[in-house]
């Protein structure tokens, strides 16, 4: 983590250094080499990285400080879909120029989420040139019991947290110019893409419960498969138990169940879990007042069936690939 | 790390899932949501992240192979600079379009440095946009040892390793379209440039015997004022004591030392350490068969002074800035 003389250095200071939780595991913070972190005993680390690239992941008016909450927030969501706790945060910013109004907001938007999850930011770099933002997230999980893509069987249920759709429906209000009808759900819609939550007590919750588990940032059709494709197991997903928002319902009458479907970034949790789980998932619902929707289940057979009011739908794979889109 | 369906996941596969060295204390690594990681027993961890961005970090013409070489090295050099051996990295590249050309040599250079100090890839993202190449590298080092920036004293001695100004002027000759003159020194220089050397083996034999140490990043004028700052010190460097290569002194004979001063990106280490560990320092240099030259002193006084043939030559501090450049 090198802090280059001058603008880098400063801004670092200004907007970095003190923005994440006060950890006690952090031997030493931002300011060196390295940072030095102390892992907890018969813990396993869990280690993600993941960018926001203008253009790709989002345009070029996207509020900064829902840029700096979604960077922080799909990787919390990577960590959240092992089932383990967030810990240390590396930063690497590239920006065409050093607009401080965007940094205060993009800072206020990372911070408040890491800070909420107790995640100390021990480092990074800023650049410049065409935006980029590169968020490596560490955390813990005790040894063994980390939720992985792959361990479930023929016969476990398909389970969905929250509502799904709704990011990319949100998504599709912010370029929309659309007038004041159905202002309110816009909003929550966009909320639901601009501000996603990772579910990350969920995770934890699920350790021991779920015999898979991946996060939902592609959509339902392209992250299924790959959870079941990583068992060896197909799935069939009946479509008319796909959990959507009232909003969704409201903006996108027709077309709902294709967002829950097709839509991405929602960064809910999809799990399998034995049948007899069914009733403990419903308390880990209660306890932490998040929906958990079960909506289909595993199969011997390979490939994603869907179903609808009782007749198979044949499917079509689709998602997000950033090189085809 | 989201193996996003298509293109991304099987330009990781191809080309990067087993890129890196196998290591044992790799529970899980690229394929799920986050990779699992075991750290030793009383280690503590050592962190850090670099990015190589087009047109500011390097030019368009750039070979693939010295990026991927340089992404990865940048950040062993942090890590040598705290005394940690290196570990696991993450890869996140966001490159324009995909060139199996380009990808072919980048990995190889990557690749082979990774094994070169068993550095295990366990995890990254491609993504579409301007390229820019960002990694993070977690390394171990023996809790309560890692050398930091602070913690020297007024009288230590200020060492150098290798030799200095080679980068910078390799990077000049790279932009040079000179003739064959010096031909040989020219591509000696260059390959400094183009594959630094990470000092990973002289970090890790510094632990106990340097009082500080950073790596020569941004050049000496630059770097060795943060080193001395950071234990509240000023220091003094004889500028005929610079470390200078043949091939830097036959082909720039009235420069070098300017290089030596100025030039960023050598990747040596910078330390102190106090005047009795001489002798052991010179055990350490013959050893690793990698000079170590004393080149000044720390004192209480703020500030860097310059020395060159008994006199004192006013500093005007330099040095790479990201956003004033």
């Amino acid at each position: 983590m090198p802090l280059h003389d001058g603008g880098e250095h400063e801004l670092i200071e200004r907007y970095f250094r003190h923005l994440g939780a006060v950890r006690t595991d952090v031997v030493l913070g931002i300011g060196d080499d390295a940072a030095l972190l102390r892992a907890g005993a018969d813990m396993e680390l869990a280690q993600t990285t993941d960018s926001l690239v203008a253009d790709v992941h989002f345009h070029a008016g996207a509020p900064a400080r829902s840029l700096g909450h979604r960077a922080l927030a799909v990787n919390l969501s990577d960590l959240a879909a092992m089932g383990a706790a967030p810990a240390w945060a590396l930063l690497s910013l590239t920006m065409p120029a050093v607009d401080e109004g965007w940094l205060t907001e993009f800072a206020a938007g990372f911070g408040l989420l890491a800070r909420r999850h107790e995640v100390a930011l021990v480092g990074g770099n800023l650049s410049r040139g065409p935006l980029n933002i590169t968020v490596q997230l560490t955390g813990m999980v005790p040894s063994g019991t980390a939720l992985r893509r792959s361990g479930a069987r023929a016969g476990d249920h398909v389970w969905v947290s929250g509502t799904l759709g709704d990011a990319a429906a949100g998504r599709a209000c912010s370029a929309d110019a659309s007038g004041p009808a159905g202002e309110l759900e816009r909003g929550a819609l966009r909320a639901r893409f601009e501000y996603p939550t990772p579910r990350v007590a969920l995770g934890a919750a699920l350790r021991g419960v779920a015999s898979s588990c991946l996060d939902l940032s592609d959509g339902l059709l392209a992250d299924l498969p790959r959870l079941a494709g990583a068992s060896g197991c197909g799935a069939v997903v009946e479509t008319d138990r796909l959990p959507l928002s009232p909003a969704l319902r409201a903006i996108a009458p027709g077309a709902a169940w294709q967002y829950a479907l097709r839509g991405g970034e929602d960064y809910e949790l999809c799990f399998t879990a034995a049948p007899g789980q069914a009733a403990r998932l419903q308390q880990i619902a209660a306890d932490l007042e998040l929906p958990l929707g079960r909506c289909g289940e595993l199969r011997a057979a390979a490939g994603l069936e869907l179903r609808a009011g009782g007749s198979v739908i044949q499917f079509s794979q689709s998602g997000f690939d950033h090189f085809k889109d």
